[in-house]
Formats: structure tokens, sequence, C-alpha cells
């Protein structure tokens, strides 16, 4: 294991909870550098996580000699110039979700990496999530059989800063900002071998006064016939709402990631402290998560950087998956206009080519395939047959 | 309160539910005939739940002396029908979902009805929840604001007989079973009143060896700029999973109606009698409701129907109501071929022709339009404004 | 069926809700007649449910000609009086929550219903609930094997009316008001026919300025070596806490009657109706049952009541289970001041005699017995076992 | 932060569990030594775990030079000699639950560290679970008003290794494995200083073919009136049921550790791993937790020892933790032969001597106390008072 010396580009809310993940929990690897636009909001930072050097500087920060690692923790519009220094400079580079703004902004990031050759990760937090993991290596292991749809929900009452609602300075509205992760939650359970075909897409402005959207729904069709659904929104109200669902032949799975974790705190006079990222109320029925940073995924991401770091492996995360998930959001954006289901454009693909499709059969004798079996109200079990010839369904008591 | 007099047609699965919770709790409404194409179940049915008549002639039943009421737990293709025959009898009509295959059917079943002047009820169960009743009073209390979005599922492992299975008898595949349910669910929180303009609808046969879709993913727009989203399924696995979620200015709600609702069973030797609807598994941790026939509304909706009649009213759910829903259900199957949102045909539409849409604004001061307000991890208050002139949305600490 | 004549005595918190019951989904018996103490109350009941007659005078009530069932919803010290009289006219008798404030004043009651021979029932509510006897169906099928343990909660922030905040009048305090739900609750797992033998019970006043306690925390041990665990409180935050849970030696059930029933509402301005019966909170996370009279079983319950009339059974709660309850409550209350484990006195014991305990040996081979197999971490299975001969406690890999 | 050098005596379950927690998520400390009884063990874990040095030599383990730190995850009955053995080498000894066998064995253990004035902390991983810190903070912020209740259960189906069955090796059965744990939970809620005064208990052995207790309930109640609640089984059946619960004067905390944490996978067909600690089925309905080292505390835990050993300060949880819980427990053990509440015997107290009790009165206006209010049904308030002279109380409708 080797020590990483870290510059953070960035010291506000991301920024923070990013250094409460790498300096928590006696890790090994430490932030040496903090760069923020504003010297208040750098020499906060550097403050409160002892961080020996900062600077409104960011070309000084990547090239400080006591860091190897630059961590773009940057409003979107930022990211393509922080990449393009720290790649000149030949440091490790991990950057905050989305990639970019847009798919053209994404592959121009990717081929600065590739043509520097330095590793790259991609922070998609809520890929790490532990229940995430555990969820992604059940269905690894076979327990849903192939996995039909996933659906993934982040919704909150909209996002900390001014930039977020800017839709230049963002790429938009609550598709690019919590779109990214459903989108790549998704692929994940998935396979990212599978390749995304086309998508559609609503997208509203039903509450707040700004130009882009902030309430979308959209589905992903993949080449193996599998569907994903986001639901996004910077209108819910009652905290934030991260739920994944993932339903296979086999078997579903079911995930909450905060509003429902197994804590439950009712207060009739509140307390005064932070309770949790987006809550609404301080007194009632309260849910926060326990450990917020791993709760969100951030202690396992950053171990799977360094680890692969460290082995000379990709991360499960890279650049080149922040650009496949900039490229399904631009389908949707044109979706959401168009009124219309819109291929996904992927000049770069690295997966599989194949596209299968359609039911599986399962016999039940020589002359039927089985399409269902179930107890009824009586004690009776009835069975739903296909005739493999005539094709017709008859059912059947056993 | 007048005790009815009902002829039940059909005495399957849901003929024998709807007797269950007529017959239930010291109801004073009795099924005086029952009627089935087959003569063993006719005659099971009537043993069971000791109803003086049965028989295998439709006409006989609906023109029984001690009947006044129909109620029709037909498959889909027989409700035309049975509609015209009852009709001619002036029997009152009670007709189980979907009303017809498609909405040329269900238009002429309320023509029909409304042509003889008898009393007519849809039989929507799941608006009829206590859980739904309750929300959609809270909703119209005003709990929730100006509602935004309705998502309701309906999926399990596929239903009980054979003309399910057959589009042609039944209209379809998931969409017309489960998506009916679905669809109305969301009409009645977002407003009967409010008209439904366009739909967009995925449609796939995943798994089961059929013709129809088996799993079926929907939008619906309505007037007011409210979405609706119907997910519905014959290949979940786990169960009958029935939720809603209603997101609107002012709050949210969550139903679950049957798979986790209070009772959690863990059993590592099973036991012998029928636990609940498509339910898989007899060991193991197991979620059944109390009451199925309570949960499911079919108590409330029996008691609306024939408190409405009673006192002269329309009941909650009239043809009409089953009239709209099959029009919307003809658009999504457009649009599953399209590939684009198709519009809601409606030939008849009895409520507002008002479209509004757009966001609210509130004010923050006489400068700014308030955008969202959110205590911030280190016990700051962070804003988010727009100037009302210039546009411009800034932040600031409180 | 037969439609009951009911005169309600009582038209307070308790006979309201009975009366929306028994008036509630097209059901048949009616109350023909409601007494108060209060004319006041007694004319608004009579106004709101549309009873014929309304008095204030209980022998009048009773014997009304036009009652074939008295219904006694009264204060505790009431009831003594109440059975005497409307046993005295011959009619059916239907009792509220706790029989007597002692098992001498059940007794009593007890002796007289008998004497008289009429019908009696005890109005044990909770025993009722639709997941209530779903789980003791549950359990009597053999889901859970033996029953070891019984935990039955019920806390909320106190009642609603003045005389139960005082100890003579009501016999207690918390024990007496809530805990002879849970006594009851626990014997309908463990059995009625075995008998209740000792008790030991924590009480104080922690927080109400009141002489009874306000909290108590109560064991109760079966004659077959079950153990039952009661706690009730009057200082619980948050609503009403109904929750219990039963472990046997092959399963667990686990329910939650109220605050956690499958209905979840966030609202940031609340709404004006009544939401639930002790809900604390008008904004923020809500969780109201959909149908508050059902889920308390209150439908149920009257249905068994008048079921068991019309087919001249007794109901599953009889006077005598009333007085069974009294006696433990009795033994509750002297153990909360002796420090020690108490008997419970019962002078009338109509179960079993019989007394079990120990484990029971499950074999595992020739020469050991089973105590347990598990999966390890890392993929092994572990066997621990016990020598039959020497009794030598050893693990071994399988 | 410095990096520790650790040796563990133990390569069996809950060392195993220990490394994977020091060793993971890129933590600086590490394990140079491993000791076990069995070569195998040693070896095994060395191998696995990357540890330099095996050894089934425990004076060899705790003196290498390369070790600074000694963690204790042997058997109950080897604990004391560890410790020795590790306080004259004079190193940092940190040991797993319970402490000793019984209070005396803790003491000596104590007197041993204080004596060679060594850093010295108890291993109670469920007091650092993330939720259960947060909600300690909760508390502390006081949230939940003054604490009247601790209600902390752990049951499953049994330890997994031989001498947790023998009660002479481990000190008792269930209480003494599982007890500790949530006797020290409910002690970091009410409050460390707050003195236990006196322990009522229940043991039986239900269904295990052992000695000692496989299941008890015991009630502590601490100086200022609370009361902590304890629930241990090794015969419970649906996994690991680790839940608390929290009952303050103005609020209320429910915690799940483990089996509804808001991961809910269904497989019809499972899968070969190990899925979670005690898991009893690999089909059906599953709940696992996404990180199990992280969910059962070991994380914070590790940090909050060595953060401690850097800064000087005590941990939250040191030896005489350990010893306090220790005497809880032999109280509890006599009260369960003595049938009678038993003393709680600290030769050794270190808190307040302090005790109060009883209600605090909240005033209402200058004449009344008040009780309670409360919303009702049809829409009225109800206020329950006490007149502050004559003690009457009164109800009133505001």
């Amino acid at each position: 294991m080797k020590n990483r010396k870290i510059a953070m580009l960035g010291g506000g809310f991301i920024g923070d909870f990013y250094i409460s993940a790498l300096h928590g929990q006696r890790r090994t690897d430490r932030v040496n550098v903090v760069y923020s636009r504003s010297e208040a909001t750098a020499r906060k930072a550097a403050d409160r996580w002892n961080i020996p050097v900062w600077t409104t500087d960011m070309k000084k920060a990547v090239t400080d000699p006591n860091v190897d690692t630059v961590v773009v923790a940057l409003p979107n519009f930022e990211h393509l110039p922080a990449v393009k220094l720290a790649a000149e400079a030949g440091k490790a580079l991990l950057v905050t979700k989305p990639l970019g703004r847009n798919a053209s902004e994404a592959k121009e990031m990717l081929d600065i990496v590739e043509k520097y050759d330095i590793f790259h990760g991609y922070l998609e937090d809520l890929v790490y999530t532990p229940k995430t993991l555990k969820a992604i290596a059940s269905v690894k292991n076979g327990a849903l059989g192939n996995v039909l749809w996933v659906r993934s929900r982040e919704t909150h009452p909209g996002p900390h800063s001014d930039w977020f609602w800017n839709a230049e300075l963002s790429g938009g509205g609550a598709i690019v900002d919590l779109g990214c992760h459903c989108i790549e939650i998704a692929r994940s359970y998935i396979g990212k071998d599978i390749r995304p075909l086309e998508v559609v897409c609503w997208a509203d402005t039903q509450v707040k006064p700004i130009e882009a959207e902030d309430h979308a729904i959209g589905l992903v069709k993949y080449a193996n016939g599998a569907i994903a659904q986001f639901e996004v929104s910077w209108c819910f109200r009652g905290g934030m709402d991260l739920r994944d669902e993932v339903m296979g032949v086999e078997g579903t799975i079911l995930l909450n990631h905060f509003l429902r974790t197994g804590i439950e705190i009712f207060t009739a006079v509140g307390e005064s402290d932070y309770l949790a990222e987006k809550a609404e109320t301080a007194t009632g029925w309260l849910f926060p998560v326990g450990d917020e940073v791993n709760a969100l995924g951030y202690d396992h991401m950053f171990t799977d950087m360094f680890d692969s770091m460290d082995s000379g492996n990709d991360p499960k995360e890279t650049f080149y998956d922040g650009y496949v998930v900039n490229a399904i959001i631009d389908a949707c954006y044109k979706s959401a206009k168009s009124k219309k289901w819109e291929p996904v454009k992927l000049d770069i693909w690295r997966g599989s080519e194949e596209e299968k499709h359609g039911p599986v059969l399962k016999d039940f004798d020589d002359r039927y395939y089985l399409i269902k079996e179930e107890k009824m109200p009586h004690g009776t079990v009835k069975l739903i047959l296909k005739d493999k010839k005539t094709g017709k369904i008859i059912q059947k008591i056993k």
C-alpha cells in the first residue's frame, strides 16, 4: 500500500465530503494541497482538515511536488480545464460526477488521460455504496438470473450551490446532476459490457423558477433487452430519496440508501446539529443514516481508486464510464425535445456487440412449456402451460 | 340501507374474492344467484357461499326476480355481452376491471348503461384500499400541495387463468391486466377533472412465451403538467408488488399495499395453508397481509357502490372512469409501437378543459425569488435565490 | 344471520369507535339506544350515528325492548354495575377491556353472566386485528413450532379521559389500561389452555404527575415454559406504538399495528383533519393507518361476537378471559411492590393442568445431538454437536 | 497518526473479522503477528491477511518487538492469562467482549492494566455501530430529553464455536455472550455516569441441550430512575436480530442493525456465497447488510481505539466499562436464581453518587399542571390537567 499525496481541487460541499472520507478512519492517504477559487474557502478547508498547503492557483496545486494524485471536486464547467492541467502535470486524476457537461467534453477528457497514459477514476460514489456493492455481487453470483429492469431514483429538494441552477455552467438540470448516478447504477447491474441502445425521456420544469428541468424520468434500453429507468428531481419533499430496484428472471432487489435504513428518531424538541444531507425537518420523525460518508459510498470508492492505483489495475469506474454516462444523458435531452426514442451515440464502444432478446422458454414436459404455477386460496395448485406445437395456452390443476 | 340482491357472473378467482367480501363481516347484501360457464364452478361457488341459485345460463341469472344488481366478474371478452344482457334486464351493473378490452368496447358499455339509465359502477378495487382512501383524502386536504408525479406499480409472477395470457381474449398483456389499476390510481391523486393528454410507453415480452407484453412502463401527461408513471409486469419474483408514490409541491406519500405492511413471518418449516395471493415461497421470511379482502379494497369498494345506490349518487368509480382508463391504455399500445408520445383520444371528455403549467414562484423578498434553503454540515444555512429582474441565480449564507 | 339490536352504554371515545365499526361497511346490526351519564354526550352520539333513542338512565337503556345486546363502553369502575343491570334484564353482554379493575370484580361479573346464563363477550379488540388473526392462524398451523416468547408492546402519550388517570376509578395506571391488551395477545399465541404461573413486574411513575404507574414492564411465565413480556407506557412520544413479536422453535413473527404499516406521508404544510389516534405531529413524516377501525380489530371483533351469538358458540374472548387477564394484572401489581416473582392466583382455572418444560433434543446421528449448523464467511459449514453419552460439546466442519 | 503494530491473539471467527477491519479501507495500522492455539488456524490467518509472523506461542506473540498493541480475540477463559502476559510486556491492550467471565476476573484485569499503566480498550463493537454513534449523539444533543427506557435485543440461532456452549469456559450462556452488548448499549444511552442499582432477570434453557441459559430477559434499574431492558437468545430463528429502542421524555429512537437496513433481496435460486452472519436461508427474501464490518461497528471501534492512543485519551470503552458490565451480569445470574431483584455490586464506582427520581411537572397555567393534550377524531382538542393544590385530575376541551 503506497501512501498517496493528494491535491484537492474544490473546497466546497463535495470537496469537504471527500476530504472527510480520505482523512477519516485512520486512512493512510493524505490531502497535501487544497485549491479553491475563493481564498476564504481554501483557507477554511486547510484549517479544518489540517492540510499543509492551500492555494487559489490551480496550476500551482496540480504541479506541487508533494502531490501525486489530483481529485477534481469542482463545478461541472471546470472539469475539462482542470483535467488538462493535471494531465499535463502527469498526475493521477479522479474526477467527480458527471465527468463532462456533455459527451463531447467527456470524450475530450478521456482522450487527454489516455494520451498522457495516466491513471483515471470517475468518482461515481453511488455505485460504491456498501449496499450497492453487495447487491451487484449478488447479481453477479446469479441470485437474480438475467436482469430485466433496474429502477434508480435520486430526488431531493435541490442542490447546494448557485452554479447547479445555471444550465450553461452545469450542462443541464436534474438529469445531468442526478441522472448520471442513476444511469451508472443501472449499467452496473445490467452489465457494463452491454450496449445502451436508445432512450426515451420526459423532462419538465414543474416547480423551480429556472430554465433547466427540475424533474425528469428516462428509460434506457440495452442490447440484451433489459430496461433501465431513472427518476430524478429537485422538487422532492421529505429529504433525499435514494432508492434502487432490480428485477431479474429469478429474483428482485430493493435498496434504500438514505431515508429508511434502520434508524428512526422521533423528537418533539429537535436538536441543534446538522442531521443529514437535505434533511427538511428538525422535529417529528427523522430518518438520518448512521455514517453518511460510508452510506454514500465515499469510503469504498476511494479505497477502490487507490487500491487499483497500487495494483496497476483500472478502478471500477473510469473516465470511459463517465463518457458513456454523458452520451446517454445527451440522448435523454434530445428525446425530451423530440418526444420520441433517440439512439445513444457512442463513437467509442468497448463492450460487446451482441444483441439478444426475447423470452426464455422453460420446459414443463414434452408437450408443454411452463408459463406459471401458483397455489390458490382454497388449496389447489394451478398451472398455466403453452403447447409447444400449437402455441395454445391452457390451465391445469396440478 | 337497502339489502341488495346480487347475481354474481363468474365463480372463479375474482368472483370468489368478491363474494367473500360481500358475504363477510355481517354485511347485509347477499348474492342470490351465481353464474359460471362451467357447471362445476357454479355449483362449487354456490355450495361454498351458501348461494340459493346457480346456473350456466347468463340470461337466467340476470333476469332472476331475486336479483337487483349484477356483478360482472368474467373474463374481459365477456364484459360487453354481459353488460348488454343485464342492462336490458334493467339491473344495476358493477363490472370488474378493465371495463373493456379497449376504449371502443368500454364506450359501447358506457353508452348502453346511460341509454338504459341504470346504476353503474366500475370495480377498480385498488382505488379503494384503506391506505389509498386515506392518502387521497390527505391530498384533497392539501397535505401535498399540487400533485406533480404519481408512480403506481403493480407486478407479480403472472395471472391465474389461461385467458389472461391470450391477447385476443384479454385485450393485451400486463398493461390491460395491471396497468388499468395503476392508471386509475394516478388519476385519483392528480384529479379526475384533469385531462390526460398524451402517453409514452415501453412494452416488451421479456420472459414468458406469449405474444402480448409481460412487462411495460408508461408515462401519462396531464393537462396541469402532472405526470403519472405506471410499471406493470408478469415477471416479478417475490410475491405481488403493489406500491404507489405521490410527489407534491409540499409533500410526499409512499404506500405499500402488499409485501411490507407490518407483518413479517420467518418460518423454517412452513405451513400448509394458502398464505397470500401470488406468494412464491412457503418458508423463510414471508410477508402476508392481515386481511387480503380488506387490504385490496374490496370492502370499501362494495360499501361505496351500494351506499351510492342507496343515496342515488354516483360511486367513486363509474363506467365513465373505466372508459377513460381504456382510452389511456389504447394510447399506450399505440406508443409502444410508434416509439413516440401519442395523444389520448377521448371522444367523451367530462372534465375541465383548462391547461396550466410551469413553476410557481415563491417570493423571498422584493428583489429575489426563493429557490431553496438548506442547513449545511458545518451549521450554516444556505439560500439559493433568483433575481426577479435579471434572472440571475445566486447563493447566500443566511 | 340475525340482525342484533344494541344498547351502547357510553358515548365517549371508545363508544364512538365501536358505533363507527357497528354501523360501518353495510353491517346488519344496529345500535338502537345510546346511554351516557352526560346528556350532551348521549344526544351528540345519537345525532351523529342516527340512533333512535338516547338516555341518561342506564336501566332504561338495558331494558329497552328494542335491545337484545348491551355493549358496555364505560369507564372501568362502571363495568360491574352495568353488567348487573344488563344481566338481570337478560341481555347479551359485550364489555370493553379491562373486564374489571381487579380479578375480584372480574370474577363477580363472570359469576353473574354464568348465573343468568347469558351470552358474554370480552371486547379485547387487539386480539382481533387482521394481522393478529393471521399470525395466530400461522402459529396454530405450526409455522413457528412451539412458542417460546411473546413480546407485546402498547405505549402512547396517555389516555383521553380524566378517569383513566385516577387509580381508584380505573384500577391502576398503564398496566390496567394497556397491559390487559398485551397479556391477552400473548396468551392467544402461547395457548389459552396453558396456565399462567407467575409474574415479575417493574412499574414506575417516571413522567406524569399521578399516583399510578405511567410505565411498566412485566414477564409472565407459563406452565409450558413459555415467557410473555409486556411493555406499557403513557410516556411514549411519537404516536401510538403497538407492536408484537413472537419467537418459536422454528420461526418468528413481527407485527406492527400502527406506526409502520406501509403508509408514509411527508408534509411540509400539514392538513386540518384528524389523522390518527394519539398522533403527535401534523407536519413532517407521518404514519397513519388506512382504516383505524379495521386495523385496531373492531370489525373482526364484532363479527366474531355476533356470529358466535348466531351459532350458539362462545366467542374467542369471553368474560372468563377477562378474568384471567385481571388475575395476571393483580399479580403484576403485587410483584411491582414485593420486588419478586409472584404467583398468578386463579380460583377458577379451566385449562390444562399439565406442566412441561426444557429443551427438545434433535438427533444428528447415533452419537450426537445437533445443537447448530451455520455457513461461515469463508464458505465452510460448521456444526456444533453434543455427545449423547458424555454430554461433551464439540465443533466439526461439515 | 502513528502506525500501530498489532499482535492478534486468536485467528478464529472474531479474530478474522477484526483483521478484516484493521487491514481494510487503506488503514494505516497493521497486524504483524497472529497467534492461535492451533497451528493450522494461525497459519491460515497469516496467509489470508498477509501477516508476516504466526505463532502458537502466546508469549512470543506479545513480546515480539514488532508489536506495540495486543488485541485479545480469544475465548473468554483465556482473556485473563493473555492480559497478564501482554501487560507484563508493557503492550497496549484491546480485549474482546465480555471482558471477563465474571466481575472478579474483570476486576483482576482492570487492576493489572492500571498497575502497569498501559492503554486499555474494551472491544464492545456494538456501541460503535454508525447508527448507535449517531443515536447517542442525538441523545446527548437533547433530542430525546431525559432517557426513560432502553431496550437492547441481541438474538440469533447460537454461537459459532464449541467453547461458547460450555458454561465453565465461557462464564455462562446467552447472557454472558450477548447480554454484555445489550447492557453496555443501554448504559451508553442512559449515561455512563449513572449508577446501575439493581437487576431482575429471567433465564431459561428452552431449546438447546446445554446447561447454561439459551434465552434470558433482564431489567437493570439506574440511579436516575431509568430502566434498561435486555433480551438475549440463542434460539432465535430468522438470522441475527440486533435492535435497540430508546424512549425519552421528548422522543424515541428505533434502531435496526441487521435484518432490516434497507437492503432486501428475493431470490428463487440462491447464490453460492456467504451472505451474512447467522443467515438461515439462501433463497426467498433475504436481508443482508451492505458492509458487515462497518455495520457491526468494527471500523469506528478501532478508529476510536487507535485515535485515543495517539491523542493520549481514554477510548469510549475501557476495561472499567467491561468490569461494570460483568458486575451487572453477575447480578443477573443471581436474580435468575433468587427470583427477586438483586443489587449490582460495584467495589469500584467512578461515576456520580446522585440518585434522583420521579415525574417532572409541566405547568399549564397558575392553577393546573399539564398532563396531556390530544386532537380527537371529530376535531376537538382535549386537555388532561391536574390541579396543583387539590391534586384532582380533570379534562377540558381546548
